[in-house]
């Protein structure tokens, strides 16, 4: 992955909006320098078409990239859903699971990510003694991010219970440290690095006890870590958790310190008002995953609420059925409008936000996610000459980006200055065949 | 665009499934021979990947397709949206329409569409005075189709009033031949060719009378043509027509002879049981267009209880904000798991058909969408290759294709043995550039 010193953007967008020959110089994995109107210097990089500010997948299982189109058979929810990733979540071991993580991980960077939290829970060995580095499963997941190029938020995941006084389940005790005390002596472990963040999470509050989540907030406070949950993604899960607090997933969350403006709601999709005016007035971020929510039935999420309150949104792929930013980033909106039956609740500025700023600030990467100087040099760049971008106006460049691009149309993308992906092929990974090698091996099949 | 003679598909589905090795002998058009679990001859055409049937467009209006990405601008809903849409069909003409259309028509051959059913309305000049030739852009978007290769339908529309009472809007004034026996007169001009359907259609219960309605399916009924019509896209057409003649759209359709095995109601979103019942009972199709649905708010229509009730589904990427048949295909089922919370209303299998055999059913070609002795050689192939999908279960290929694939996996299109797409590259258009010329010129934009 070749740095790169000077690009120049036949267009990009920028804070205020799309400019058209925009210098930018890049020093340091940082953008040192931006001109704009200025014709191309001969030695600075050509991106054709619209460069936007790197896109952050803000919630990810890579592991569920192995899933892919083959949990389609028969009825059923996203309970049913989840024994079949269990079954899988079962044969990771550190060594397929870095070149899983790797492959998928370079899918996103050729889609257009360039930083992907990852929301880790699979930490032991099966049986849940730990490994001889205790860490070893997170290691791998940073191994597998430095080989595909993308910056990576480890969001190490604590989970202690099934449920509400149910001890862990055979298949769940990989998942488990104990005690939250105990999450949390293994996470003090990690360290950040130029492209890697450790950051928190709580799996839900199924899943960790109140006081666990206090001693989760306690630790990513002291740190000032990024701190993620998985909240109201399912209607029962708001049922378990009334009938044990007598409030809702959010309320428990906020009533142990869970909340501020590091914390990050992934899906949030069966809120109460009170929940939003709770998010509001922490300053937390609530990350949508509309391919996800679309694929495990799990309704869509009161977005419009959530915006006029004025809580940042952020996007993630979630279970990979799809790995497409720009689905994703509209997949916000059209949502909305499949409910509402209204048009424009999100502008195409603020659902790039969705994909860019908000996703890098809640990733703890405050420094990313916009093309301005100072930041970090995180760059993704369409092509307006395809099929699908072909004949749009070039004065809604950005309309164009969210609602009619697709992965298919990223050709070049640049992470901390270096070059990873350039005309539409990452330059490390031969994608496609990595993902099918991994993923046949870890199901037992021939890789035909 | 050459003729094909044998084809080797790595798989195929065939009518019971997908099998491998798949040998396919096409003559003069249709498939003459297949043989399974065979070895590649050295003289036939290797298709590596899952190849299908080809899939039918069963709604376009192809015009729409210059909107892509215009239309995002402030709130709105359908209506707001229409307005939009009338300002670029009053631009059209004969000459600047072929040229849009074939462009468009094109793109969505690439996409793996073999036939289009045009629901095509824009008849006259702008003042609604004939052209010299009264069906001079039916026959365009014939010249169109042909060019790009598609197999089409020319669903030509009767559209003669504003709403009940109401006479046309200016804007609507070439939509128009003044009565229905008018309408019928000029219908009755074009002809069937190899490649070509003439279908009949009713823009809407809004747009024509009772007594028009009656007129237009006589007319279709005494050539055993298809009959489309937009029905109950948005919920205010219904209150229309409950106030106009106290029942729903559907009913009213029914009530002056329209429903039968050869009509399709397009959208359906907004259906009362009852609507459901009458269809069924007349064997009629509904389409659901749901990239447009989500676009448009129009809402998620009743596709559980359609296929409940045995209603045949097809599918259309109607105003082409995406035009990606997969996309379609697993939209019915997504919107209906974001709706029911369920998953598996449709097996993929079922999407597959609504794509395929129900929507070449709907446009008047029942000898197609399937792949079998005697069917029209219609075939798409899609790489399994791809990083989209790269580790799908060899058992489990209709589900890849139906929730994995997109747009951008077709790498082969043959329609009437003709090899129309190469290597995902259409043999004859150049079609980015084709749809940006023809757009940019329509807007009086510079073609940059």
């Amino acid at each position: 992955m070749e740095r790169v010193g000077r690009v120049w953007c036949e267009f990009a967008a920028l804070p205020d909006g799309v400019e058209s020959g925009v210098l930018v110089t890049i020093n340091n994995g940082s953008i040192a320098d931006i001109d704009v109107d200025v014709a191309r210097p001969d030695d600075a990089m050509p991106l054709d078409g619209l460069t936007v500010p790197g896109l952050a997948n803000a919630h990810s299982h890579a592991f569920h990239r192995a899933l892919r189109s083959r949990t389609h058979g028969g009825r059923g929810d996203f309970w049913s859903w989840r024994e079949q990733m269990y079954t899988v979540a079962l044969r990771l071991t550190p060594e397929n699971y870095v070149d899983l993580a790797a492959a998928t991980y370079a899918e996103m960077v050729l889609a257009g990510y360039t930083a992907v939290g990852e929301f880790h829970y699979v930490h032991h060995r099966p049986d849940g003694q730990p490994y001889d580095d205790p860490n070893a499963v997170g290691r791998a997941l940073m191994s597998a991010a430095e080989r595909a190029g993308i910056r990576l938020t480890l969001l190490d995941t604590c989970y202690l219970r099934a449920g509400a006084g149910r001890a862990l389940l055979p298949e769940q005790q990989r998942f488990s440290d104990g005690t939250a005390a105990a999450w949390a002596l293994r996470v003090a472990q990690l360290g950040d690095s130029a492209m890697v963040r450790i950051g928190a999470a709580i799996h839900s509050t199924r899943a960790v006890d109140a006081a666990g989540i206090a001693t989760v907030a306690r630790f990513a406070t002291g740190r000032s870590m990024p701190l993620h949950a998985h909240v109201s993604e399912q209607m029962d899960e708001n049922a378990q958790i009334l009938q044990e607090y007598g409030c809702t997933p959010t309320e428990i969350l906020a009533q142990q310190g869970a909340l501020s403006d590091r914390f990050t709601a992934v899906h949030a999709t069966h809120l109460r008002p009170e929940d939003v005016t709770l998010y509001a007035a922490a300053g937390s971020t609530c990350c949508f995953c509309p391919t996800t929510e679309r694929d495990l039935a799990d309704g869509i999420g009161p977005s419009d609420q959530l915006a006029a309150a004025g809580v940042p949104l952020s996007i993630g792929s979630d279970q990979h059925a799809v790995i497409d930013p720009f689905e994703e980033m509209r997949g916000i909106e059209l949502d909305e409008r499949l409910r509402s039956m209204q048009r424009g609740t999100h502008t195409a500025s603020s659902l790039l936000a969705a994909g860019t700023l908000n996703g890098y600030r809640s990733l703890g990467w405050s420094d990313g996610g916009v093309i301005r100087v100072g930041s970090l040099a995180d760059l993704t760049t369409i092509s307006l000459s395809t099929v699908r971008l072909a004949g749009v106006s070039k004065r809604a460049l950005v309309e164009a980006a969210v609602f009619a691009a697709t992965a298919s149309d990223v050709t070049d993308v640049i992470i901390g200055g270096r070059h990873v992906v350039s005309g539409g092929r990452h330059t490390v990974i031969d994608v496609a065949p990595a993902l099918a090698t991994s993923i046949t091996a870890l199901f037992g099949e021939g890789n035909s």
